[in-house]
């Protein structure tokens, strides 16, 4: 059947057994194989794609890097992937409107490093911007650790260009700072995990490159002392640009897998940057460093790049550290109000003890979304049963603290057994509608989001 | 019939002919005659008027304080109009999460003033602060002049509580800086104009007060020089939080409503408003002068309260002052790409040649936001005539410069004949299947936004 594709696409489309196996599986470790892999050059091919798709009834993912964390491009139901990858050109970089127009398969640190030479600033910086791309942190509405003082990559998408499974292919949004003609179709498909349609071209908005970054590692031999200094700094009226927390199992697990020269016996470590004025951000170090000493914390300040890119390591090497822990972990991203931070991190601490199970949790402490991984290896069948099991008593109490199951990785297959939660029945029907206005035959990405 | 609405709402639902006439306009000059006026004071008597709508087949318009550019309250079809203004208790600071969780008829500067004490900060502005709703923001959109630092009311609604056409009610959003747990029903209904849903509290991100500000009026007695000065200024990396124009009929006009001793030889003038860390407000405050200078533009800075007061009172007066140049406007709120202001503001020079017709321009210069008002006197029929006919001009004008033709005020009625302009048939087709999908019998809002 995919011949058909193949001849209206030749040399991009490919049902290659490697190719069927790599577009198969993500960073949520769960795999099904697609009928065939295609990868459009432009927006005509996406149309081709979807015509393809809509005549024949098979189901399309559309696919990023395949960095995300749950599953939202497992092809389910022999859907064919279709990879954004070689849609990756930064089409303009409009310097004295601060915008970009990008289309989707550029890299996330590819478009930071074009930017930078102009002195600009794109904040969103998810742990895997090294590969993750910009149109996949649109479906998914990525945060990184910046998000805390510049926000998520909703706050500056300004319109975006989208082919509809029906085949029409729409323009949302503006070019300009504002704009409120017709319904907000830009932040509707902004997070919706590519169900609703292919996003083809993304206009972001850009920031003028802060003058200075300041970088503080702090450590702590007590697990309270590291929450009371971030509700301390943050009470103090400053917004450092990131306020990331690693407890006790990750500082090891990284000091396992990649030695930063870390004291293992820490209880916890908080990664604190600031940027702006020179004169401000030391000032705030100061201020910071004033506090958390007050607190029993131990201050290194990053002086050079160097510094700050080791400390940074360390932090994004924390995912696959874990692996070397357990061969797999269930890992999630609950948000709480961020002062009720040591209260959850507490919880999940007993939840620890009593089911025997590790949990691992680092993040960004500075808005409340913790990184839960809860380490079981798959293979062993009642380990991994009764990992699963404490998922549930994670998000109940998640919510009961006046949380979100999910601050950036999005619902996917990994959560949606859970969404409903969170999502009550009067707002999922809505959503349900919603999907259904977009796409009547299920063709996008079907099997995500709704249980 | 409204008897038996009275009777389901006693004392809370009026038809004498003085509240029909007060709730029949808004700030756009348009009106209408509402069939009843009611005052929900709570939840459930929100859900009690749209289950009276329906089974009765009459409109709702949702109401804050009037104060809408777009005839977006205007009791179209004999609808009953529900007005929000008793449902204006502030429910919840939370100093430590920084949210603040309101009822729609709560007044923005009322908020303000509140978050104030707490040396918390709501940044959108509107012209109207002083009396128009949070509610009403919301529906709107509303942006004002810290948007070009800060950003619009989109950027602050973490969620809203809202009752549906159909009764139900919906709670959408997060508590919490972050969270991606399925589609943005929130920022759908942010900017939706009332005719999705009825807000009925609202969630909302607040940020530290910020420690000092700094405000400058400059004067140029050139048109040019003035934009090239805003160029220059944010092309530096500063990021002011206000940077409003006025030209010269603007400056004109509010000397005669409210002299505040400007010279009315001058082309243009400058809002500029910095704040934050004092000492780097101070160093900029100094760059942005030298900036001026060079332009040939001449700096005033407020050095206190009262002198920045008086300086804003001119800015917020501008609109009631035209009212004494000619009895009647139209007033746009086009946006365009920054950089094309000068040519712009060049164009609407000689469209008001051309024509003979006065057009006075202020606004937003940072984010390009120009509100474009065409002074006619609407008693003047070939003159209102000719006047109308300048609108499409200056959408035609505005589109061609990859702008939009709302910033802030939105389409309600007065725009919705040109929103073909700039929304096409496949994006327009897929907001009007959005608004069947949560109002299938029409009766929210009808006859807005869509032609």
């Amino acid at each position: 059947m995919t011949n058909n594709l193949s001849r209206l696409l030749p040399g991009r489309v490919s049902t290659a057994p490697e190719d069927l196996l790599c577009y198969g599986f993500d960073a949520s470790g769960l795999e099904a194989s697609p009928s065939a892999v295609v990868w459009p050059h432009d927006l005509q091919d996406v149309i081709e794609v979807m015509a393809y798709a809509r005549s024949n009834r098979v189901p399309i993912v559309p696919r990023g890097a395949g960095s995300g964390m749950t599953g939202g491009t497992i092809p389910l139901q022999n859907a064919i992937v279709m990879s954004m990858e070689k849609m990756n050109r930064i089409l303009e970089i409009d310097r004295d409107n601060m915008t970009v127009l990008v289309e989707p398969g550029v890299i996330n640190s590819h478009l930071q490093r074009d930017l930078e030479r102009q002195r600009l600033f794109y904040p969103p910086d998810p742990a895997s911007m090294k590969f993750c791309t910009i149109g996949g942190n649109v479906a998914e509405n990525a945060g990184g650790p910046r998000a805390l003082k510049y926000g998520v990559t909703r706050d500056y998408v300004l319109g975006l260009e989208a082919v509809l499974p029906d085949g029409s292919v729409i323009t949302t949004g503006v070019r300009t700072a504002k704009g409120v003609v017709g319904y907000d179709l830009t932040r509707l498909l902004t997070g919706s995990e590519g169900t609703l349609a292919v996003i083809t071209k993304v206009r972001l908005k850009v920031l003028p490159m802060p003058e200075e970054v300041v970088t503080l590692m702090v450590l702590f031999r007590d697990l309270e002392q590291s929450g009371n200094a971030v509700t301390a700094i943050l009470s103090q009226g400053m917004v450092p640009r990131t306020l990331e927390f690693m407890d006790r199992a990750a500082i090891r697990a990284v000091e396992h897998y990649k030695p930063v020269g870390l004291p293992t016996e820490l209880e916890a470590l908080l990664l604190i940057e600031l940027d702006g004025d020179p004169v401000v951000i030391r000032k705030e170090a100061e201020k910071i460093t004033s506090i958390c000493s007050h607190h029993q914390g131990e201050v290194i300040m990053a002086e050079d790049d160097q510094a700050r890119e080791k400390i940074w390591e360390a932090r994004r090497s924390i995912s696959p550290a874990l692996y070397h822990l357990k061969p797999s972990k269930i890992n999630e991203d609950i948000v709480v109000p961020r002062s009720t931070i040591p209260v959850m991190l507490k919880k999940l601490q007993a939840l620890s003890r009593e089911s025997g199970i590790t949990i691992v949790s680092f993040g960004h402490a500075g808005d409340g979304n913790i990184h839960v991984n809860i380490m079981a290896d798959k293979e062993n069948k009642p380990e991994y049963e009764k990992a699963l099991g404490l998922v549930k008593d994670v998000f109940r109490m998640t919510l009961e603290l006046g949380g979100t199951i999910s601050g950036e990785h999005g619902v996917g297959m990994t959560k949606k057994e859970y969404i409903g939660m969170e999502i009550k029945p009067a707002e999922m029907a809505l959503m349900k509608k919603i999907k259904n206005l977009f796409d009547p035959l299920n063709i996008l990405n079907p099997g995500k989001i709704f249980p």
